[in-house]
């Protein structure tokens, strides 16, 4: 009687083979606490610690040197210890809506919150995150709407020769048996230097974006793919054959790739995968491409080599600069040339107003402008930063296949 | 010039908005490091911490107390400061093949590695792992075999009214044209408790183990899907409507749900959605659930609550008793007889040696015994574990739809 008992509790209230903690939570847990004012409270339990100081995008920025110049970076500050070793920082305003990253310095040593489960991998540094909602930060909360298909599906791709892994989108409805003979136009999406085909998903919030917007009917129903520009890489780091690597670019997870093979060229394969795999309008008018920073690049390099394929581009915050050169120069005002014969509906440029690579979309445009080729242009305030893509895909994505 | 190189540099070797330190690794940033003798190295850079220690399951076990019992748990082992700050400490022997988690103590303050990327989450408690490959091990590893599609996938169910997450696993070349008229096994997965749609992927390493088997010609090509069993959640922590919650067992990220609604009666939307969404082999002889824990208890039950449901049902370390009380045990043993009047093939019972559930399981193959069901019972060493799960799974997969 007395075990029947217990494992009634057992079951009704579960149980964990290490995480009974979770079930005394206690205010010294929460973290970060958003009041009903619009502050944010975080707590740390360490009464051994001598100081505490908390770093994130929702602190004060100041410019800083970085080896790419002055940027500006968030001033750590320092949460004040109470009678029972609980470090605490509230901030002195109500944040503004918007996703945010966070850490603690313990004396010296950058740790995550123990109380938040919820972390993001930027390359080789882990974040903790949050959201305030409201208006455009609500496109990066999971709704109460539909919800589209997250798979990570494996490629054959024949310009390098192993498989290799993308992530796929396909929006509510797409399995319903009514829908079978439905085809959907396909967005095909890029990361930046460092990133893989999870970025976009888990620093970009693009699945949530793309669920609400379409929820909302402010975008049409579309499938995207994230891709991996590093054609050495089968996967991201941790799920390739190479091993629980530490992630560091594209140096320390890949394998031997044929000379040659670059994204543009092994971009192909995706495609072909994507058109025989999934229910797409596959031609000019059913396929868009978009990328930030090198992803940007990627994507202006991408539709130029394949000059009918795509009637949206989307380059955000673009590692791009016309060629120089002359040779380089002809050959690229030749693709561009090609591509613009029959130019795409949309060609859209992003930028931030301090991102350091703000003169090459200068460059950028200046050429399109002496060219006559179209384009439309978008300018946000700051600098190279995530906040800027998610805000970026929202409106390219609305301004697709219509 | 200069910016051409500046931005060939960027993009040849990438950068990343916030983690330049990737690009400058040293001995201190590799943690764990396998050596060439198989013992493991951890390193961690503290230079004002007093105390470091390691903990998890790489280390010694010794009994202690908690509030199940007496049961075997790490003890902490202290780390060594060199000149320059940077604690370590090796393991004294080699390390048999597994999968490892490992977390560090800093002044009392349990924080994971900086070093590793590679954390899994178990309930609210957050791990850094590592695997040491060999034999079973090899099967947690990906490997360079044909992987197949892992997908994020909501169903609507009309038992709770509202839409709700599991994760679909479909074999490799299911996509494949080839194989488009094709119909495949399904397994149902089932979690513990405190656990959801993700723990049995990143705990228990269940789709590395598929792909595995199934490419070595052990297990056949099958669909697995992955439930939550809460019906109160709609999905996994942080990927709900509910918002970015702290997780605790179903009280912290619950919905209103209408009385009675069980895991074994709402399971029935889910088995629909899969059949008409997969291409499935929707009778008896193409079924199989299993689950561990308080999974396990709803595995027994779902299967006698669908008796001709299921041919392959695997139970492990399962919170399952026979029902003592006169009434339950009347209507559990018609239940029971209604699902062995045609037996399914396979009902296979693991457990641990120094489970805590050991004396129920003892109990539920007593009362097999005693009515003349058949099954398969598996006895390991070690106790409530998911490295005990990992290894019934792969042995139960092995057998299924043979």
């Amino acid at each position: 009687m007395k075990k029947l008992l217990l494992l009634s509790i057992l079951i009704l209230f579960g149980f964990g083979a290490s995480a009974q903690q979770s079930l005394n939570s206690k205010i010294n847990d929460i973290s970060p606490e958003i009041n009903p004012d619009g502050t944010v409270t975080f707590r740390l339990v360490a009464p051994k610690a001598v100081k505490v100081e908390i770093t994130g995008d929702l602190l004060e920025q100041q410019p800083v040197k970085t080896n790419r110049g002055m940027e500006m970076a968030p001033v750590p500050v320092e949460m004040k210890e109470n009678a029972d070793g609980v470090w605490e920082w509230t901030t002195p305003k109500p944040l503004e809506p918007e996703l945010y990253r966070y850490a603690y310095i313990v004396d010296g040593l950058r740790i995550l919150d123990p109380n938040n489960v919820h972390i993001i991998r930027d390359v080789a540094e882990m974040c903790n995150i949050f959201i305030i909602g409201g208006g455009q930060a609500d496109l990066y909360k999971v709704q109460d709407v539909p919800h589209g298909t997250v798979a990570s599906v494996w490629y054959d791709s024949p310009a390098v020769g192993f498989d290799r892994r993308i992530t796929v989108y396909t929006p509510a409805g797409y399995e319903n048996k009514a829908n079978a003979k439905k085809r959907y136009p396909v967005i095909y999406i890029l990361h930046g230097a460092g990133g893989d085909e999870e970025a976009w998903l888990h620093l970009g919030r693009a699945t949530q974006i793309l669920d609400n917007l379409i929820a909302a009917g402010k975008a049409e129903p579309m499938i995207a793919v994230f891709t991996n520009e590093y054609m050495n890489q089968e996967a991201e780091v941790g799920e390739s054959s190479l091993g629980l690597n530490r992630p560091g670019f594209m140096l320390d997870v890949s394998r031997e790739i044929p000379k040659g093979v670059t994204f543009e060229k092994g971009f192909i394969d995706i495609q072909n995968f994507v058109d025989n795999t999934y229910r797409t309008i596959a031609k000019k008018s059913g396929r868009a491409i978009c990328g930030l920073s090198m992803g940007g690049g990627y994507t202006v390099r991408t539709a130029y080599t394949y000059p009918q394929n795509f009637d949206y581009v989307g380059v955000f915050s673009a590692a791009f600069s016309p060629a120089t050169r002359e040779e380089a120069k002809a050959v690229e005002d030749a693709a561009f040339a090609a591509e613009f014969k029959t130019a795409p509906k949309l060609y859209w440029i992003g930028m931030g107003k301090t991102d350091f690579l703000y003169q090459s979309g200068v460059a950028h445009r200046q050429l399109f402008d002496s060219k006559g080729y179209k384009y439309e242009y978008y300018e946000s305030e700051g600098g190279h930063i995530w906040r800027n893509w998610s805000l970026y895909l929202s409106i390219f994505a609305s301004k697709c296949f219509k």
